[in-house]
C-alpha cells in the first residue's frame, strides 16, 4: 500500500531508478533500487542540521552528505566537514581551520544558492533559521530538486512563492517540523479535498501555567527551556510566545494548500500527539511519537520509504499513560492570533511578521525589552505596515523589501518601562 | 493523494467505471463515476444492520439496500423491507407479515449463501453476529465482492479461510470494527511490511474498576452496560470479558497479515484513539473519533472514497480533554490470554475458543453461570481440544466440526457452585 507521488519527481534529475511491476491497469509497485541518496544540508551547525547529521550516520548504506551549508559557527562547519566529507561547502564566515578543512577534503566552495543546483545533490534540507534559507529553497525547488523542509520562515515569508516554486520545478515539499510531517503522514493515502481541518497541536511553550504579572517578568533564560522540545535559541522564544505555532499555521496553509479557516491549534501538553487532521467524513487521524526532531527528519528524508529502525526511543504510550488536550489561551498569547491573522491577510504581511519577530526576539534575547513586549513590537510594525502599500502576490524583490523594512522597523520600535 | 488497491476489484463484477485522467508515468487519478454502490446486509435486524441502514438513509444518492438477511426478528426485517424495498431478502424465520411485505416489494426470497452472490450485489455487509456469517463471506469473496465485515467470530473461527477466499476471488475485506477500521485507516498510503506493531485499544469493558470479589458477583444486567459503546448483547459480555479485544487480536491477525506477536493491546478508558499502529521507523499513527460504530460502517461502504459528512457527532479534542492509556489486567480478565494463546495456536484453536465462548457468555446471560465461569468455560474446552486431534489448516467442514463439538462441550461443562 505504498503511496508515491510519482509527480513529485522529476526524473531527468533524479538519479534512482524505478522499475515498474507492472500490476494490470495502471496499478504499479515502485521501488527505489540501489544507490544513497546525496544530501545538501543548509544550516548544518544548527539544530536541525545537527540531528539531520545524526540521523544520516545511523544509515550510511542510504544517505550520504553531499553538501554543508552554514552560517557563523566555522569550528563546528569545520569538523562536521572533517567527519562527514562533503563535496560542497558553503559558509557565510571563512576562517584558517574551515579552510584547511575545506582543503583536506577537497570539497568545492560555493554559495548556498549555487550549491542546491548541483547535479549531485539528490535532496535539499533546509534547516536554517530565518529568511536565509528562502533563495536556495525557490532555487532547488524551480530546477525539480525535492526539498525537505524545516525553515518555517521562509515558509511564512513567502509561501505563495514555494509553491509557486514547487509547480515550475515540479518537485516536492516534504515537512520537517513535527506538527507538518505528522499532518503530512496523515495525508498519506488521502485525497486533499477530503480534509475538513487540520489540529496543529501546540505545547503551549515554557510559560504556559504563568501569571499574567510572571509573564512580563520572564527572563531570557526562562525563556530558553522548553518543556518538552530541544531546539534552537530563536524557536524556543517563538514558542514561549506561541508565535512558533502561529507560524506553522500559516506553513500548514501552504504545505498543504488549505485555506486558515481550516486550521486549528490545540493545546497539548505532552508533545506526544504531534498534530491531527479530521476528515469530511469526521474520522481523525493523528501521528504521535517521542519528542525527537530526529523521527521527522528521518522521515522526510527516507520519503517515499520508512526506514527499518527509529532514530529515537520509542514511544511508549501505556507508560505515557495521560495525554492532555485543550484550547491555547489567546488573550495571554496574543502572537498566535497576530500570525494566523498575518496567515489570512496574505501578501506581503506574513513576511512583515516574521522579520518583526525576528528583530522581536532578538531585542528580547539581548535584554531590550521583555518577554510581553515581543507581541507589541510585532502587532506596531503590522499597524505601520497595514498604512503603507501592499501587495497580495509580491514577487521576491518586494518581498526581501518589506523583509527589510520590517526589521528597521522592529529595531526602532520603543517600548515603554523596557531598559 | 488518493490510495487505491486497484488489485482490490474484480472489473469484471464491478459495475462502476473509473477513468484514468492520464497524469505522467504511470500516476492516474482513479474517479469513481454515476451511479449508487448497492449493499447486501448480512443481520439487518442487528446493532450493526441497524446502523448501516442508518449510514445509507443519509446518502440516498450513493448507497441502495439491495438485500437483507436478518434471523429472527420478523417483525423489524418486515419494516425494514418496507422502508428500504430490497430486491433479495433471506430470513431464518418466516411468518405473515414478513411474508406479505416481501410480496408487497416484489423482492425474491433466496438463502444468504445465494444472495450474496446477486450479480447486482456491489458490496455485502456482513454484520451477523456468531458463525452464521462465515459461509456467506466465504462465497462473497470466492466471487471477488468486496465484503465489509463486522462479523468477528467468523475471521476468529476460519480467518484462513476468508484470506483464502480473498486470494482466490481477488475480492476485498474492509473492517468494520471501530479498531480494525483504525487499524485499516492508519495503514491507507502505507506498506504493510513497515508495520511493527498493531496497537489495539481496549475500553476495559464495564468492569474494568471492580475488585475481584466484585467480578463474581457480577449479574448479566450489569454486564450488559457499556461504558462507552452502544452495542449487541453477546458483544458487551464479550467486552466485559475482554474476550471480545482478545477476538479482534485474531481479527488483527488476519485482516493485516501479521503474527499475532505484532498485535498488543493497549487500556484506553475514554474509546475516542480507536486503535494506533507502529511503524518501523517509530512513527506511530492513531484515528479516533467518538465512539459510535456508524462512523467505521460508512468508512467501510464509502471505500475508496470519504463521505463529504459524518455519520455521528464530530470529535471535539479540546473538549474531551484527557485520554488515559495503560496496561490491560491479563490476570483479571484472563479470556484476553486465552485468546491471544488460541491466535498464536492457530488451526482449529480460536474456532474452539469462539465457540465455546459464544455458549458460555449464553449460559451466564440465562443465569446458569458466573460472570468469571465464562474463562473457566473456555479454558476447559480449549484444554479438551488440546487433547483430540487438530487440524493446522482445517477445511470448512473441520471448522463447522469442532464449533459443533466445542458448543457441546461448552454446555456440559459443570461448573461448581453456580446455579
Amino acid at each position: 500500500m505504498l503511496h508515491l507521488d510519482i509527480q513529485n519527481y522529476d526524473l531527468k534529475d533524479w538519479k534512482y531508478l524505478y522499475r515498474a511491476d507492472g500490476e494490470a491497469q495502471g496499478s504499479y509497485n515502485w521501488h527505489m533500487v540501489s544507490d544513497r541518496k546525496r544530501i545538501a544540508i543548509l544550516g548544518s551547525t544548527g539544530s536541525i542540521g545537527r540531528q539531520t547529521l545524526d540521523v544520516i550516520k545511523q544509515f550510511p548504506d542510504r544517505f550520504e552528505v553531499i553538501a554543508l551549508a552554514a552560517g557563523r559557527r566555522t569550528t563546528l562547519l569545520a569538523e562536521q566537514i572533517h567527519n562527514f566529507k562533503p563535496r560542497y561547502v558553503a559558509s557565510a564566515l571563512m576562517d584558517s581551520t574551515l579552510e584547511s578543512s575545506i582543503e583536506s577534503v577537497s570539497a568545492q566552495r560555493i554559495p548556498m544558492e549555487e550549491l542546491v543546483l548541483a547535479p549531485d545533490v539528490d535532496i535539499v534540507l533546509a534547516g536554517t533559521g530565518g529568511g536565509a534559507g528562502l533563495v536556495p529553497t525557490i532555487e532547488a525547488l524551480k530546477v525539480g530538486k525535492p526539498v525537505a523542509i524545516a525553515n518555517k520562515e521562509a515558509l511564512v515569508m513567502a509561501g505563495h512563492l514555494i509553491r509557486k516554486a514547487l509547480q515550475e520545478g515540479n518537485g516536492a515539499l516534504y515537512p520537517v517540523d513535527s506538527e507538518h510531517s505528522a499532518i503530512w503522514q496523515c495525508l498519506w493515502g488521502e485525497e486533499d479535498h477530503d480534509i475538513r481541518r487540520i489540529l496543529l497541536t501546540a505545547s503551549g511553550g515554557a510559560f504556559r501555567d504563568l501569571a499574567d504579572e510572571e509573564l512580563a517578568a520572564v527572563t531570557p533564560a526562562q525563556a530558553l527551556k522548553h518543556p518538552t522540545w530541544n531546539m534552537g535559541d530563536k524557536i524556543t522564544v517563538d514558542c514561549a510566545t506561541l508565535m512558533n505555532k502561529g507560524m506553522e499555521t500559516i506553513e500548514a496553509t501552504w504545505l498543504f494548500d488549505v485555506p486558515m479557516e481550516r486550521v486549528e491549534v490545540v493545546l497539548h501538553r505532552e508533545s506526544i500527539v504531534h498534530s491531527l487532521v479530521e476528515f469530511s467524513d469526521g474520522s481523525v487521524k493523528a501521528q504521535l511519537g517521542v519528542p525527537d526532531m530526529r523521527l521527522p527528519i528521518q522521515c522526510a528524508l527516507a520519503y517515499p520509504d520508512r526506514m527499518p529502525k527509529p532514530p529515537a526511543p520509542e514511544l511508549d504510550l501505556a507508560t505515557a499513560g495521560t495525554l492532555n488536550f485543550g484550547r491555547p489561551d489567546i488573550e495571554r498569547f496574543p502572537c498566535l492570533n497576530l500570525a494566523m491573522h498575518a496567515g489570512s491577510e496574505g501578501g506581503t504581511y506574513p513576511a512583515v511578521m516574521a522579520a518583526a519577530d525576528e528583530i522581536a526576539v532578538e531585542r528580547f534575547l539581548a535584554g531590550e525589552i521583555r518577554f510581553i513586549d515581543i507581541a507589541t513590537v510585532i502587532e506596531h510594525v503590522l499597524d505601520e505596515h497595514s498604512k503603507s502599500i501592499q501587495s497580495s502576490d509580491p514577487v521576491l524583490a518586494e518581498v526581501l523589501e518589506v523583509d527589510a523594512w520590517a526589521r528597521k522597523k522592529a529595531k526602532s520600535v520603543s517600548i515603554a518601562g523596557s531598559s
